[in-house]
């Protein structure tokens, strides 16, 4: 099976945020890769993934960063692929407002589908949906997963109805 | 030719933002359906729209809604469809970042694509760059549209610096 | 005594906040019942808990909910009791302000009556105004409330003063 | 029929706003006031109409006021009956937020129902919601009230899909 | 000598901040006395306090109080002495933005003298300077204050330039 | 009779909102004067300005700016008058947040009497008040136009009431 | 005499904001050339201006830009040379705030020197500084331009004084 | 070898923030002094500082302060040289807000070269890179750093992937 998304981001720091989108691929069994490519500092690397990855068969990326965060809207710039943008609060962030406005605001042509300040867990569950589009499999899976949340909150209810 | 998007909205005045997806369509030739869906006043409504949606053949949902902006995230809570939010600066709206806000920040489970303030035209090619990882054709038409952006800049560009 | 007003939350981690308005009804001697209920992760669940609350005698709902916070909204779209709004400063909220505006921005036709972030306290005297409107005996304990408040505040000026 | 809700207001430039509740109060045959009270220039009026409220009937007091708007919460500090403040975006507000801060945020003892900025529709449809709670039949002109919100929707799509 | 001003504030909890205006007050020598006046607790007591300020002989009221604070606003609204309000940082404030917009957007016709966040050590120097305005002591020592505070710097930037 | 109140603005752009004060000086009798001094373009100006301004016989300066504005702040590092800040919501300015801050936040050992946004009216009431501290006649005039609020409040009330 | 400075910006509907850095250029007699440079829309045009601007013998880029604009941080990234970076309060920007944070929040290693909203003026006196540190002729012109807005306000404030 | 850069602070707690600027003129082996100079408390010795830094050499001043930040605007209003001023993050700041507006917003005419928040590192680099506009030595330093950073990311990005 050949990998399916890359999930790639602005820096190692990010990695602990980051994780939750690997969780959910392995939880889902989509093949996945998992890499730093710093808009900023290694803008070069940065064009080079974003021109390659059609073409090495990715079909989804997730890119997460924080402050002015560039990297998601650039690498849209130059794929095809639908792009993932996760907000990262990351320490030089203004309590994650500029994360989210550098990724979020992008302008007409040119979209990122940007998801919650630290939510890699829905970038991954919303690539996961992307790919579901043409994998039956993957859909009936995100069904199960679906199902799984009621429960555990159904659960959680009888428990504090019952105390 | 099978509806692949389902274009919704809470509400007819939010038609002029959110047509601008519609046109998207038509460029890239995908069928589309549009029709208002209010999460507050018409809750069965959305409920059966969203519940429907899979099964009837979409493949993505786009959703626009301002101020209190339920309505994205209801959709997503209930289909396993991709949806794509937009946030629409409508008059009872404060500048927009109720809309955004209320859309982007959905709890960990259940993503929303979200683009920009009004940009219902992004929404549209993120769903088609969402139908294009199952559909060589339409990345193809994508990449063509890239060109075009990048050739108007280009003209632009040079008619600037022959001023 | 007849169970008269419901407190719903979107998660169990927002029962510590929540626990404030049970305690309200505990101090004034209303019935109350207390579960969870989940917009996103329930949605079913969160439609049946509103259209049933009226006919199972509920007067007044109390909902929190925090971040992308739709549970409160929801809720009032569907039943004609008054919702009062909690917003919760969630871990993934941002500083709150996306739970304020979630809940408080509702559209014309729906409203819901938002109180303070985390003030769930609020909302439990709020609904004892509520149910005071038809029991005058609550008034006389709101009343008496109002007046231990007074007397807390001048015993603190009087020791403050006496420093 | 005696007078249930009281509607006041910091100026009477208010009054076009805060007109959107009366029509609500007519709609549904609700007998109610409407008058100027102003925390800041006529304190005890505002302080004599807080403290006569509740015994000369009125069950429900609608304040709204923009700016550092105090008129709500001091109105809910005097009296024991519930009282909804709406936010107004007047000509010296920030765009509202100064309006809606100072109106939410009470403290814990002294609870304002909040509504959207400028929603004094809502805070009309909240009242008549609190007095359904002892009034079986506002409660079914209530629903009939959501009724109709849904049929103008539905018709809106009917429309709009038949384009 | 008697009373000059009044330090007044919403809950004993704003103490630790207050008593740095009283710390001003030591140092100048100017007489102070310092309460808990509860705007929204004890709204009479409010009243009460700020009708008999002038006459009791007080120059100056120096009011603290965080979230929907509306202490500094209704005191100016009742006396004709000027009112400075310190917005406080308290626990149910969001991040502050409420205490300041509260104290702050007075309308026309009821000034308040706001001053930074916390900033109760500086609503003591413009109270002061207040009464220096008729006290040419003061004046005077205020001058020396300012010098003492230019010659901490020019120590600190000595010491700094010699490491 | 000498002047007493220095009105100063940060560009002659300011004008039409600082006029307010002077209306308000003309209209209790107080002399004053009215300048452009900008803090950026003439800081020696400035530095002048605030230096004499206490010798010169000033007993209160207002100052108004927008934008990144300075000069209330910088007048207060100079002189020991009680200087007030006004906001203005200048063309350059985000929506007066920036005027707002720059001139509410100053550290501590410089007060500066903030007001309302764009309020130079409630500047020259609140110089009135302080020198009301040393003039009973300014005390007597202030709270006669107290008065005159509160009746124009009343008439108005009287007003809608009968419509 | 060579091209010193290369103002470019993201679309040609930033231009009647951008043209006011190349009339400060006319005014001090510095070479520069202008064009439309896209981030997202023609990213390697961008990469290329970049890599060659020092070559080229530029000085300093101006870039402008609005909404999550990323033209000025990605060209630092590539080039040695100091950017300018100019947030531009497009039509898709939430007044503003995102085309700031996206361009001053930079992360270490990649500074961008921002100015005000809109305030290209200002970018292109920044660009004149930086070259007068080589070019004492600037810095005697630059010190004549602050001369001239001394004079200007001098000059109003007469006019104002004598009114 | 002269000093080139002056690094001020407007406090002598703003040294562990900006003592990063310090550290990259080390690096870079530029000559720069360091104090304190506050444009509130020494209004004075800022006036002094600013206007002889010139004359003294000094090719840049970096300024760095928190809250009603105003010594880089005050600094830039003095003198000809460029200034990068740092918003710092002070205990007494709103979460940086007053701090980067104060600082960014400086009206048209005077510049301030902004950095983000507590970015006194960048700040320096800056620095270095308007001195490298006449310095090739310091210009090819600054691209050794450039590619120090991206073999920095290639090495974390070889790390992650082979883990």
């Amino acid at each position: 099976m050949s990998i399916k998304v890359g999930i790639i981001m602005g820096s190692k720091s990010d990695l602990p945020v980051m994780n939750d989108a690997a969780e959910v691929f392995k939880l889902f069994g989509v093949e996945f890769e998992m890499t730093v490519v710093s808009a900023h500092r290694t803008p070069e690397r940065m064009f080079k993934y974003a021109q390659d990855a059609a073409s090495r068969g990715l079909k989804v990326i997730i890119a997460g960063a924080g402050g002015a965060a560039h990297l998601p809207g650039m690498v849209a710039s130059i794929t095809v692929l639908p792009v993932i943008g996760v907000p990262v609060k990351s320490s030089n962030s203004i309590d994650g407002w500029d994360s989210i406005l550098s990724i979020l605001q992008m302008p007409n042509g040119i979209p990122v589908a940007t998801v919650a300040l630290n939510a890699a867990k829905n970038a991954g569950l919303l690539a996961v949906q992307i790919l579901s589009t043409a994998d039956e499999s993957l859909a009936v899976k995100m069904q199960d997963y679906k199902d799984e949340l009621r429960k555990k909150v159904e659960e959680t209810a009888a428990e504090l109805e019952s105390e």
